[in-house]
């Protein structure tokens, strides 16, 4: 096995491999590599960190495609972490898709990096944030997070990003109205897709009706949220949406927004990571099975149980 | 205030006040009402917990209404929670379905609870679980579980019934690869809706082959995972659904499949109310801001920087 120097000096020359392989341990075996991730941590914070979040079928891949197509445009490359079950990345998605998205995969400026929900192994946030980190410590200018906008998990990822995106389709199945709880709230940027579509008029006028009564849980210090119209298949949109996004960076950097919005990205990650530890000592030891044993025979509520549980860590 | 005695003989006599007020407190101050639903638990645990799920776009809300007509039809009480965003109870859907379940909500024998996502909040399937003690404990027959497909929480809520239906539409952009990490493995039964449209056969079809590659994480102990036509328009469908969700039951009462399915959900429940009860301990004192502060300095990891915090608790 290589060694602890090795390993983080191959991470931060940008090694593909030793990338690929770090992210499988960091995600599978946490525990094992605390130490480098502690490293890979102390060389992240250059990157801009933009997360996406939109419902399925709203068009997500197809715009990441045509933002990193963008950002390679300027000679900036670009990390790509996939946290949606439909991606193209992830396995899940149609043929078509796929070879769409088949150009990025030979670009080495490219690196795309799928996560699955990952059902009863729990900490999807923990793995999510721990592989930002070594896409931004190995040098990578852009990293982009994908997910789903349904699912509190998957919201807070997203939310968890230095600027956030949040895509909405026109016409599919009142989308807004979907993905309105919790989500539209933490929008730096609104993007619309499929604008070459009529309905998508309505879904900009909702959205800009929404954002003038206020309905933003964010303070955003002065930042006004636009929203944006694009069509990634005609490439609508995409120079404004890219020209944003930069402004939006600067605006973090000038307002001192980002010092602000780095604590609470900090906050949410100490959370879901010390989640993540309760939840593998929990199963660790046979203090579980004795507190469902207590609760089955009805000694003990859940919530008594449970209790009971954190004494005993 | 009430007494807890008054109030519990409230809850179980069916009080639609006395339930509606309690779930308000389980949901926003679980502290404070710990001890009635230790009470409310014990005397839960005769009603059919059915859990529901499937994409945004997928039918469930018409399902479930289609649903709730069967076994009132039967004489049978219902409750349902939905925990989905997009869902006509909680307030994100379109007219047209608010208005078709409007039946539903002059109906005494059935009981309507939406919960929000939660956001920073957290503990969405844990309130979830309250309310379906609250809703078990007053008496209803039947408690229906309504979540989305997509989420790891949201897929642990509707995991953690007796019985778990998977809903698939036809040609819903693909909709069986959509939610096929992590979901479909646990259906008990799968539902494919909209099977008056011709992509259905497909789906039905897809949904076989998958199961007959045996690719369920469930021990089914001798359960045949059924593949259901259904069209809630028609009402096509909805006798056999019925039938199977009977047939089910009585399965795991005489397989002694329902043992172990109630530790599973124990087990389930005990870990995300060790993890809510984590949250608010964790964001009470000034222990978060510390651990914040020493990891934006670049002293601890964000790892490190939960385990001190774990230690302080």
């Amino acid at each position: 096995m290589d060694g602890h120097d090795d390993i983080l000096s191959r991470i931060l020359a940008g090694e593909t491999l030793a990338i690929a392989r770090l992210m499988s341990r960091a995600e599978g075996r946490p525990g094992d590599v605390a130490d480098i991730m502690a490293d890979v941590h102390k060389n992240a914070g250059r990157a801009h960190v933009i997360g996406l979040t939109g419902v399925p079928g709203s068009g997500k891949s197809t715009l990441v495609h045509a933002m990193a197509k963008r950002f390679r445009a300027d000679g900036r490359t670009v990390g790509i972490v996939a946290v949606d079950p439909s991606s193209p990345y992830s396995g899940g998605a149609i043929l078509g898709d796929r070879v769409r998205m088949s150009d990025l995969a030979t670009d080495e400026g490219v690196f795309i990096r799928s996560l699955a929900t990952r059902g009863a192994l729990g900490g999807l946030a923990r793995a999510a944030m721990d592989t930002v980190d070594i896409l931004d410590a190995a040098g990578f200018d852009v990293v982009l997070i994908e997910t789903v906008g349904v699912g509190q998990d998957e919201v807070d990822i997203a939310g968890a990003a230095e600027t956030v995106l949040v895509l909405s389709a026109p016409g599919l199945g009142d989308g807004i109205q979907a993905i309105k709880a919790g989500v539209l709230e933490i929008a730096d940027i609104h993007v619309v897709s499929k604008c070459d579509k009529d309905e998508s008029s309505r879904t900009v006028a909702d959205l800009k009706s929404m954002l003038h009564l206020g309905s933003t849980a964010r303070n955003h210090l002065g930042w006004e949220v636009p929203v944006l119209r694009t069509s990634a298949e005609t490439n609508l949109g995409i120079d404004e949406l890219n020209d944003a996004l930069n402004n939006h960076r600067i605006h973090l950097v000038e307002s001192g927004e980002r010092v602000i919005r780095r604590r609470q990205i900090l906050e949410t990650r100490i959370v879901k990571t010390a989640e993540d530890l309760l939840r593998q000592r929990i199963t660790q030891g046979d203090s579980m099975s004795k507190a469902v044993e207590s609760a089955l025979a009805g000694d003990k509520s859940p919530r008594q149980a449970a209790e009971e549980l954190l004494k005993t860590l």
